[in-house]
């Protein structure tokens, strides 16, 4: 309520008590002021209470929740159902213009406000996760693949004649997709085997740059988070390579925000090479659902190029879960969760180790991957061919999600390109192995049901238990 | 709850009465198994209690939601922000998998059955309204011109060596821009004037093939769905001149399927010629928030191979939106919401009409428009150059909304092509004039505010009032 | 937000489309500025928005919302369930204080706002229903039998040697058992048969005013809304009488305000006599939860009397309910309700009157009874003893609720009072029946499926079909 | 959804997802399961979705919320604003009937059984939190004064010529007017100085029943929670007295569930002596909204008729938040908040003592009360008279809330009766002085603030520091 308002209230209650609620009005407007003043995100979460006051303030804001509008466009913010228009918090408007995703829209200041800070914030968070020097960036409401897309779309205009993308091997099939969408021909760069890791070859790399001449080569699209034994890529040598040849180089930084080392890896790419935008899932880094991704990079006006390649407007949908998210935990609070994921990554690896070690197996040993773990299933393999496959759908039924289990041999194809070894990064991994991963906001409680099932599994598939059906893997 | 749970209650209340409640529960299964059965938008709409009953089973179904889960992977679904969680009734993973945006997640049943019913009641629904064969559609949570995009996208691994599209003009930035970013150059036809309609040159696209040659072009970029005084692209012919030259047709029907008109234009098209996909928003056909479109076609297989062109997965948001409000309306409460559109649409037209006159303008005569209207501001313009533009920005700030004042010789450069006549789908329009139009929502109030302060603004002008600060065109 | 926040978005985006948000910011605050000034439900009813915008402000005002508070008592607004918090909209501290519930809460100034305003607001309505010269009232969060329970306790410290309360009978449980719990002796006045109306026998009112003498009697205690064939009592000649003889008068008008005639009737009583106070219920008035009440009177110290009979805080939710429902419909919303009951009123007796007439029975005449009506059973008595019992339960199984069938000869024990013919508020009723009103909220619908079914049921037990389990009546 | 509908869902998407969906269901009907066998509060918490998903299926069997019902009554559970039904999961009609608060309702199983369970899990708790043999209890929506009055309505009628109840002095005025509302004469007791504490004077309390006679003795009246220097009643001696006199015994335990030392003196007072009910608050023992009580006792029969003395329907609202909160909880968590409630007073008496000892005042020494503490204010009265009212108010305006600064020498009128050293429970004690408790819900913060600010106060006082405006206190 205004002054005004507050005032004609002293006249009902008691003018002291109705004093202290108007100054604890202005505590909630204090904290506005200054996520508005500096952009950046509290340090300190706010309240459930003041991020709904905010958000109503933001609806406010806009034409489809002005009281006296009128409207005769093509395009009203109306909306049928009022559990769409509650869920959305009446911002109905999404965010952007035809012209450009980052504009701001004439009839709805409110969602314009909503999408400023939500680019805002986020750009501060992933100085704080460690890429200091980033410049610019913004929120798409489309997944990581669909992003890197834009970004290849967006380069088709500065090297119209490069038909090719240096990519070095990580079996993910949105990655791959996202170079064939966007109509260029990837060249496959296979991993090298170092130890028990996977990692980027570089002589290859610098290889077929030079075969194919660097003008044909629209850019280098490198990966950092992904499934262990494979680490990520070698990002300041790579960095230097696209640098020297000036090749632009794109980064797949799916989940990689939610792990120090990954985000130094592009921080020190960037500072020593090229580096021209990092992509990265809102759902995976912000716990948030699936749906929204940001393109960042050190170039400001790359990155509005990107961001004015995307035709229309767009979903406000995943920029106001991140918002919410963000105001909530605050700045301390996503640090907090960061700390307990590399805490909680220890310990799955600990106990992992054991697991492996009672069962014959062993955890592979891939310290470059800050994330995923990767333990042997060799001595399961010999018992049995099926072992493994069967291994995958008894912990699909037994409820543990994300333990992905590579068997040796699986060939795929995906648009049209064959890949042997699928799933593995590599053409022939010496061993088919499990994996799991210490991903943002996994508990003890996880890790330790995990461990629980996963023995018992192993143990009933040793006293060859009867068959269950298959189930598919994820 | 299950029947045996029923028994429990009936010792602890009086059993006819739980058998009461439990035959009540019947019910609202019984309009979910029609659901799940027919894949069709219900006649009568659901109450929201059936509704959120049903979002609420498929969210059980999803594995964030078991209670006994324990996560491992790299996306398990979590979320940190109960205020997110809520407003998504905990349907977190999205929709799609990386091959697939229509692919069914193993981790998220739930999620899955929602993404494949959405698709099958607004295809229910395309029927309804008009496109009665056609036979494929999927939403897609960008927005039409990204959703153009794609289409773009797709066909360039059907025609590898074909750089043009063919798009008799429409002043609207997204779709011109949805060619540039696809990496096409769009081959601009001018439109003709016929009486006071400005429609679609034949003989010039017809020309422009030959010129070009078939095999060069990508496509021909039609549009239903336009502001007068342009109208709908004349969809039989070009779909005629497609099937004969063997060029996919795209139509852009933007906010056509709440015009009985432009969803017969694209029923009669496919009938006689060929359409291979039509694209059509969701927030200006269906009153959801912005952010997602349908991409829909007479051929399966096609709209398939755009399906899995989309590289990952994507928001649920706008598949749930579409879904809340088609079933809370029913098929029945859709069709009523077309009729009143239509007839607000006569209401309009005849109180511009009057106002026009009252004026010295006139209602521009554009009988194939369904939708939008033009009325000419030549008398205020003889008046003062500035007037017209004033006249948008009083609208502005008097909260009418949607009122597009077009002044005459606005030049404008979209992604490198200069517009001459920006905005009047033309280079040159004989007059001046302000579009309103009557979309979907559209209320008696509505007009009425507009046209009363429509007026004011008229005559408070030509009193030469003082003048106001410019805030911009909408 | 206020203005120093909005001149920070300036900054953010364009200023003109800040200063529009903030210009609609403004017309809410207009509304809410109104609804503190007058302390009258709007004329119009307001939007979901400004509601929940108005709730936020009141919550931000309680200490448990503070964002600096800490602490150390007893009673602190603690909440341990968000589910709860969000549902009260975190106003958690209730209303009233220890000394009287209509008292301001020093911890809770935006509590203390909402109960004044509702109970202010509520006063207004009662005037616009009818009773203009009511002076005072508030809500309680007890439904009208412990209301009136309130009622007679207060009573008592002005009257504490008078045990006996002069009651016209009534077969409604619950106020009979207020008297019985306020620890008073109920005297039962039988109704006089007059047509078919029962109404109030005031010769014997008078009679035993005399007999037990006015200094022995705490007060009359008479009903308006009833269910037909009795009808409101008689309040004028009543009200006189308790003024001849100077003895209190308390109306229960449980459903009474949306009867212009019951609130008539108070009103005059009012005028002419003397009415101590008027209750009625939350729920059956204002289509409300079951939980609140209203006492109501003319004498503004008696009805503080009351509210500060109530020992202790109370809940705010029934308050709550009330005011988000008073607000969303405005008092021309609540008008429409009124009258929409009254139409509704003259269709359900019409067609009770052809299907009577079908089955050989008849509508009761009962002009005086503006919301029930009943229809004779005689001729299915003659049939089958049976039968009337049975109708009962089959239309309880078909989903007929509120269609109360009345047989003859009950015999029922209230709280050691024996009642002859119970349920027909007379000893020997001529005939049995079965009753349906035209209450709030009712439809077209509801009249049209009721008739239908209890057209089949007749039917089919004329035909002496299988007889059904019985289930109990309502 | 039943097993059919999950059989069609086999039909659209993988049946393994499905059956795994269908199972993830069937371990949420599980814990319903329990719930509905047992009666008891689950050990662990249920998570937010299981607790909606039961709410929902509740309300699906209440007849407002069926799909086919026709209302022809005059309450049918009809809403008119969707705000309201939302916020109470749509069971709208409340809980008993006309003859008893908790009968259960015809057209509404789905509250009666949220009535039934949480009247059955709020048993289960108070056995959890001590006493053992409670046999019987009730949810009411009336805070506690108003719940100890409808007790002593009860007791009325066993003992109908017994005007006065024995009641040892505690300065509350809700209980006091609890007697008074229910038309008895409070016999206060004064309380004795031993040590520090005032505690009851079992002598005078002997005298007192022997003066007046035990027949003239409605019941005695004593009280557990209280703020220190006062300590709980000695429930046991006054218990055995009732019992050798055969005089009713209520129990006011406003909040003392939450201290194990209370709920032992009741449950020892029941099992030497005689206490026949005992009262406490929902809103200071669960952390829900203000409104609520329990009635609890040892023997069933009374408890009913105590339910049966409320007069009609009642405000599920109450019941509700509690169900909510409880099963959100779970029994392991409330003990959790139990245990740390115990340590936080630990630490807040530690830090007042330190913080007195600083200011030249003192911890008063009562170890017999668990939950209130109090620090004398002799010192800072010595300065000035001013100086201790004054000291409330600062705190007021810095958010300490609850902190209760009590002076010597007040002198209140309570409904006629004149009260010395009114606040302090005696009518002269030794010292003015400070109240904090440590009640459910504190935190650490709260403790640490408290003092924090309490300090600087008393720091700023000591300098006599510019007078501020009297606030009030709380």
């Amino acid at each position: 309520m205004n002054s005004e308002n507050f005032s004609i209230c002293e006249k009902i209650v008691s003018s002291s008590y109705v004093r202290q609620g108007s100054q604890a009005r202005r505590s909630h407007e204090q904290l506005i002021r200054l996520l508005l003043e500096q952009g950046k995100c509290p340090e300190e979460g706010w309240s459930e209470s003041t991020v709904e006051l905010f958000l109503n303030e933001l609806a406010v804001m806009d034409s489809n929740n002005f009281l006296g509008n009128c409207g005769v466009g093509e395009r009203e913010g109306r909306v049928a159902s009022s559990l769409v228009a509650r869920r959305h918090y009446r911002l109905i408007h999404g965010i952007g213009r035809s012209g450009d995703i980052a504009a701001v829209q004439p009839k709805a200041a409110g969602s314009s406000l909503l999408n400023k800070l939500t680019n805002s914030i986020v750009l501060d968070i992933l100085k704080v996760a460690g890429v200091r020097s980033v410049s610019s960036c913004f929120v798409v409401p489309m997944a990581t693949g669909m992003s890197l897309t834009l970004c290849f779309l967006t380069l088709r205009h500065r090297r119209p004649q490069a038909p090719y993308i240096i990519w070095p091997r990580i079996d993910q099939k949105s990655c791959f997709k996202a170079m064939i969408t966007a109509g260029f021909e990837p060249v496959v760069i296979e991993n090298v085997l170092e130890g028990d890791e996977l990692r980027t070859d570089l002589e290859a790399v610098e290889k077929k740059i030079e075969e194919l001449g660097a003008e044909n080569i629209l850019c280098v699209h490198s990966t950092t988070s992904c499934f262990a034994p494979r680490v990520p890529d070698r990002l300041e040598e790579l960095a230097k390579m696209c640098a020297k040849h000036d090749i632009p180089h794109i980064v797949n930084n799916a989940y990689g925000i939610q792990s120090s080392k990954c985000m130094h890896l592009i921080q020190q790419g960037a500072r020593v090479g090229r580096i021209d935008a990092f992509v990265q899932s809102l759902d995976k880094n912000f716990m948030v659902p699936v749906g929204g991704a940001i393109i960042a990079g050190f170039n400001e006006s790359f990155i509005q190029e990107i961001s004015r390649m995307y035709p229309g407007r767009a979903s406000a949908s995943p920029s106001l879960d991140v918002l919410i998210t963000l105001l909530t935990l605050g700045a301390g609070g996503y640090k907090r969760l960061l700390k307990e994921r590399k805490e909680m990554y220890a310990h799955l690896a600990q106990e992992l180790q054991k697991l492996a070690e009672a069962h014959g197996e062993r955890l592979l040993h891939t310290p470059h991957n800050p994330i995923s773990l990767a333990m042997s299933l060799s001595s399961l393999q010999s018992q049995s061919v099926k072992a493994v496959t069967q291994l995958g759908s008894m912990l699909f039924t037994r409820q543990v999600s994300g333990a992905r289990v590579v068997p040796l041999g699986n060939e795929q194809v995906v648009s049209g390109h064959t890949f042997k070894g699928f799933m593995s990064h590599s053409e022939a991994y010496p061993c088919p192995y499990l994996n799991a991963a210490s991903a943002i906001g996994i508990t003890q409680d996880d890790v330790t049901l995990c461990i629980k099932r996963l023995d018992k599994c192993l143990k009933s598939l040793r006293k060859e238990a009867s068959p269950e059906p298959t189930a598919g893997t994820m």
